[in-house]
């Protein structure tokens, strides 16, 4: 066999093989522009009229062939080495390419059986698609074997490394458009070949499609030299493979040789890496594919005078004006007719004999592989019992803990439980959210160098750690959704770099939970700590609390948020997390020493509630109080603690109950989320008619928004965190927001009528007493000691 | 003078420029250890005791001295050749360095006499740094010469990209940490320099700070071998000079020497491009720094028997117990007493007289140039007047435009009579968005390869298009900071790419406006087309209106959104933005053909009010109605309408008022906002007892939170978003979210009470309607016709 100067074969298909390539991918074209175009006659039976055309038409040719010739070649792959290999499309909006070729390799038609192969099937496949009550324009979760959406641009080579980890068999390839290749998220992705490991992780085959345009523009890694884009390749670890041209005979070829070439690569870095499983971390240099060919390629040339075809005009639909205009019906049918049809199909309407032998069977098919549809492959947790992590509490108030590095604990023997199926990811915060006891068990997984001096860095490990959290939340979606468990660790400000991630995932699993043959997938899980209260290093810059109020916005029945106020508390929900399908569970937990409320029996209890009114703090002897005190959230849970203890002190006769929320849902109206409390039982805790003062974590206007239904609503008044912070002390920052304990207790003189003398003498002691903790912290730069260290009376 | 074999001169600094830069770093960074510790006894005049010590020690040591380092090295250049030069500090957590060297170069004292260069001076310095009523930790908007927040991580170069156009004589130094770089949007910024025009704009010199560890983990960069670091570099276009090592003086002669040979170079490709300014399009190959030095270099070698210089455990405090452990306080005092203090103050307290000659004067101190003060050079934009490019009406909603084409030439000639001041920033979508009119007086600014195929491609222009929602936003940011003005025009849902950088400029804004010597820059402007009902080719993936939720969580003075329903009121908005300062505006429009309702007349006071009762589509005579339907957005607005219309000839007596609202602010009361309109006023309009039926563009939700305050707020019944969509026609969509014209007559029928048995029919015949509109939807793929081509009737 003849190689090229880079040693590749250079012809290694033969002619019935190159052939037979051929025929598969110009059935996919066929297939993706009858898609596009037809509502009728698939197989042009007869001349095309206007009335078989799609009175609106909608998606996008010109990544599609690119897409489909590389299909086509990756199944002649899997077919002759017996691959395990999914399929990543990271131009997503290509949808029609790869519906084609999962109706091609006989899944649709299975999971579809009205969309079959004969004409009627192929007539239903070519009217559903971007057709109202059809299938969406995107490589969407109705696509079988997808496990990325054609939505957002930038996660493909994240999710396809989250796939990758812990199936040491697996290959993914993915391919990322070259417009995708600009976008932040994705330029940073590159890199996550430095956390993977070639001995207990598969592989990712990165296939850059240089098609040369985005939507209007050029791209740029279509238009800086060859030896820059190489040499960026190399710098990011890979050997970069080259496939151009636009002569599909020349392509094959490449293509096959430089695909043989990849594979051959990775059998051999597994094997090395597998026999020398005890020898030093290595990093192999994987190898990766850089294909050039045309935009459009095999469409329309020129369109109105105008060239389309290798321009960013092909991006949409290349012939507009089909129904209409009678020059592009004709031009469309010749365009169809270029891949005859007569060859590649039956009489039937299906797909020709010499076809069906190209791909592979059953579930080696990548439409069929059961890692991308992650919920056939998941295995519970083996979670060990919380209740055994809980933190001994001398009293309700007067223990002091951290949170996290309680629940740290339970959580290195969840990573120890599951050495297979479970990942903490995080923007390297685990050990500064206090959640280190997980390196008593593991590591951080990392192949490049490692110095005498680094601490829990290995070649293995279930920590992954890069400061990028774009990088750890598409890692940790790529791992759920080919079936394992993980959480995602971060700073509460900074998870808003994921905003749109979380959207674009919770709109998967809402999509997800509606088809049939969609098994369902573990939730995903957020900690945020090292929360807008508590920015000791930081300040202004780090504090939001928003999060929690962009994930609202997703549907009920997918996202839940859960405050817990301590340690205890933590445990049992985060047990409840792990265990959890189908959800979004965003847990905001504080690391810093603070004092502890409940004990583990009264956490299980707290928790399963949601909500409840603690009676150790409150004066309401269980009858109607004169004022509900409202918290949720630790930093505001013990100013509210603080302020019932100033009252009792100072007005003893004033009924006071102290509630406090661990699950937020559980304040909207049952008719608005499934966790939500009925009208009836809210009222009884929360009270008809009497003032409520909320003591919130975040954005006041959140409490709103969940209460505004409420008989009590107009009664509520909430304070939390309104833009006002600097780097200052703990307490300082709660009187910078009005949430501290002075203003709590001011608050309820100011709502509870008929007080008295007595009241208006305790709110000057507010006003002084206030004023006094300022002064001490900008004297001495800390809080006053009576502040700092107040705990709930015996 | 001897060069090294890379050509760079070995010692380029005789033994005195040595000694005084070394003095001068050693000054910076005993200035800056003092901040991270000492409240008194600056000079250490006498020996360290306890009570020196701030009680609370935070801030950020590890990556301080690298900054220092560069900065004077800068000032060394800079005061040799005169360059304009302004510094972004992408480690920004290393505040005490950065104000260490304005308080060193004078602009600190000049701009808070009090702490001036005495010891008394130095003592206010020490003391203020992350201390409460002090300043923040960080680089903050508080610090001279910044424009860029030490907050999140990412965006160090996108800003100095933003700041260099239309500056050619200005140079942006940037330093990137090396845990910086491993964030999506830093990875993504690199390729900045493909839209950088060396003719007409300025330079950006990219200095890696590869100082080997975030905060608990190695960083990438540091751990990948020396030809893929500069590989990679390469790759992205540049010249990457290599600095590196733990000795003082060899790199004090190493980084000049790198220096020197980058503004050589700089000066080089200046001059060559401004030679050949009619040339073929040009990418220079800028140069670049890659400073690889210790992490907390000069801070303790080993503490508590571990290392701490050179590894992660500098980052932060590396002496954590100086006030409780006596060997800990006589540490500090050693190491504070190494940069021997006494050689660097004089004995009032101030920097010694040879320090001072080491930094450039007046406005070219880096701290004190003017660009990092945009306000100071901010000039008002020459503003075509856009009612000139309105569009005619005949009769209301009767007309069909696309709202952003129409928009789109005034934007035209804004960047025609703005040269110099004004860019057009997006993701390739600005030809969607249709704003190509712009292109008949501009290009695409595009440095690499152009092909005789590509459009309005250019080498200069003044639209800037990546596909990085980040890079945009991070150039506008730049630019505005540095006082010139913009528009972002993106897609609706995937602005939440950026929510958190929002966060962080609208943090900044709200910092500036509080510090008297800044002054106010230009709003940042959104234009977000492409909204979530008209997502034609895309689908459920691409639907989400909840960015303008996520703005709303910032201070209402900084925040404003705008929902203009047709291409006047759009007009009126944009040029209302345009002149706008220290705001963030939010502009929904679409670009569909869609019905006009204003005049340009009625557009202007539309606008001016905020909102409004539209008369010519009410029946209530202007007396008080029996309902109201309210609407925001252009998809809204047109169900209402058609509503309105269904209802007035089927119940002709029923009383309806139509409103519209374009500034969503003034729903709120104007105690929450200063757009909120008082309640009175707010009554007046949509009346304190009658039912409100409010379609709205985004989450529902939204309106709750705007009005749960208002007397009639349970009366008011709200349509929008409910994460309904896929993709399908522009009607399929209201119907499926319940938005639609047949849907809000049976909210209206279900919530006025005495309708009588007219409406009971009518109400079925609605419910007959929506059928029959599925129905054909689903048959022929397109909408009703009298659905489709309603207008408002004569």
């Amino acid at each position: 066999m003849d190689t090229t100067q880079s040693g590749l074969a250079t012809a290694p298909l033969t002619d019935e093989e190159l052939a037979r390539i051929d025929a598969y991918w110009r059935a996919a074209n066929y297939l993706t522009v009858g898609q596009i175009y037809l509502l009728d006659n698939p197989l042009l039976r007869e001349p095309l009229r206007p009335e078989h055309i799609k009175p609106r038409l909608l998606g996008h040719w010109g990544t599609s062939p690119g897409l489909s010739l590389i299909y086509a070649h990756l199944n002649r792959c899997i077919a002759a080495r017996d691959l395990d290999m999914i399929f990543v499309t990271g131009p997503g909006h290509g949808g029609p390419a790869i519906v084609a070729n999962t109706w091609l390799e006989g899944t649709y038609p299975e999971l579809h059986p009205s969309v079959n192969h004969s004409e009627e099937g192929m007539k239903r496949l070519f009217r559903q698609f971007s057709f109202p009550g059809g299938i969406p324009s995107h490589v969407a979760a109705e696509v079988p074997g997808s496990i990325h959406e054609g939505g957002e641009l930038g996660y493909a080579l994240s999710h396809a490394y989250g796939a990758a980890f812990d199936n040491p068999e697996l290959t993914v390839a993915c391919v990322i458009g070259d417009g995708e290749a600009e976008t932040g998220p994705m330029a940073g992705s590159w890199f996550s070949n430095v956390f993977l490991n070639p001995v207990t992780d598969g592989t990712v085959l990165p296939i850059l499609h240089l098609n040369g345009y985005k939507i209007a523009n050029p791209t740029i890694f279509a238009r800086i030299s060859d030896e820059d884009r190489m040499s960026f390749f190399r710098g990011v670890g890979y050997e970069p493979f080259l496939v151009e041209g636009g002569d599909p005979a020349s392509v094959h070829q490449q293509l096959a040789a430089a695909l043989d070439a990849c594979f051959d690569r990775i059998a051999e870095i597994r094997a090395d890496a597998r026999r020398n499983v005890n020898g030093k971390p290595v990093r192999p240099r994987w190898p990766m594919i850089v294909l050039r060919t045309p935009k459009g390629w095999t469409g329309p040339d020129e369109v109105d005078g105008v060239p389309v075809e290798g321009t960013w005009r092909a991006h949409q639909v290349p012939l507009a004006a089909v129904r209409s205009n009678p020059e592009h019906l004709a031009m469309l049918e010749e365009w169809m007719r270029s891949y005859r049809p007569e060859e590649l199909f039956d009489a039937m309407g299906g797909p020709a004999p010499e076809l069906l032998g190209l791909h592979p069977q059953g579930a080696r098919r990548m439409s069929a592989n059961p890692h991308a549809n992650g919920g056939l492959l998941l295995r519970d947790l083996v979670l060990p019992d919380y209740r055994d992590y809980g933190l001994a509490i001398e009293g309700h108030g007067r223990t002091t803990g951290e949170a996290t590095r309680v629940l740290g604990k339970w959580i290195r023997d969840v990573i120890s439980a599951n050495p297979d199926r479970f990942r903490l990811f995080g923007p390297d915060e685990v050990a500064s959210n206090r959640l280190d006891a997980a390196f008593e068990t593991t590591d951080r997984q990392w192949t490049a160098e490692i110095l005498p001096t680094d601490e829990h860095q290995a070649p293995h490990g279930r920590v992954m750690e890069a400061l990028s959290e774009h990088l750890c939340e598409g890692w940790l979606e790529g791992y759920l959704l080919t079936g394992r468990h993980g959480l995602f660790t971060s700073y509460e400000a900074f998870i808003h770099i994921v905003d749109s991630m979380f959207n674009q995932h919770a709109k998967w699993l809402d999509s997800l939970s509606k088809i049939p043959w969609r098994q369902p997938i573990a939730s995903l899980n957020y900690l945020l700590s090292s929360h807008v209260w508590r920015q000791d290093h930081n300040g202004f810059s780090h504090q939001d609390p928003g999060f929690i109020d962009h994930v609202m916005n997703k549907k009920a029945d997918i996202v839940r948020v859960y405050l817990p106020p301590d340690a205890n508390t933590l445990l049992s929900t985060m047990d409840h997390c792990l265990r959890g399908r189908q959800y979004v569970n965003v847990v905001v937990a504080g690391k810093q020493p603070s004092l502890q409320y409940t004990s583990m029996d009264e956490a299980v209890r707290h928790c399963e509630r949601g909500l409840g009114i603690w009676e150790w703090a409150s004066t309401d002897d269980g009858q109607s109080p004169d004022v509900v005190l409202a918290c949720a959230g630790d930093a505001p849970t013990l100013e509210v603690l603080a302020a019932a203890d100033l009252l009792r002190q100072a007005l003893p006769r004033l009924k006071v109950r102290v509630v406090n929320v661990v699950d937020l849902m559980r304040l909207q109206p049952d008719t608005e989320h499934p966790h939500g409390l009925g009208d009836r039982q809210f009222d009884t805790i929360f009270t008809a008619d009497k003032p409520v003062l909320f003591a919130f974590h975040g954005y006041p206007m959140l409490i709103h928004r969940l209460t505004y239904r409420r008989t009590n609503h107009d009664n509520i008044h909430v304070r939390g965190y309104k833009e006002e912070g600097t780097t200052t002390t703990p307490f300082d920052m709660v009187v910078l927001n009005d949430l501290d304990r002075y203003r709590l207790v001011m608050d309820v003189i100011d709502r509870v009528p008929g007080l008295g003398q007595n009241a208006a003498g305790l709110r000057q002691r507010m006003v002084d007493a206030r004023h006094a903790a300022r002064e001490h912290t900008r004297t001495h730069g800390e809080d006053l000691p009576a502040v700092a260290e107040w705990q709930w009376p015996h």
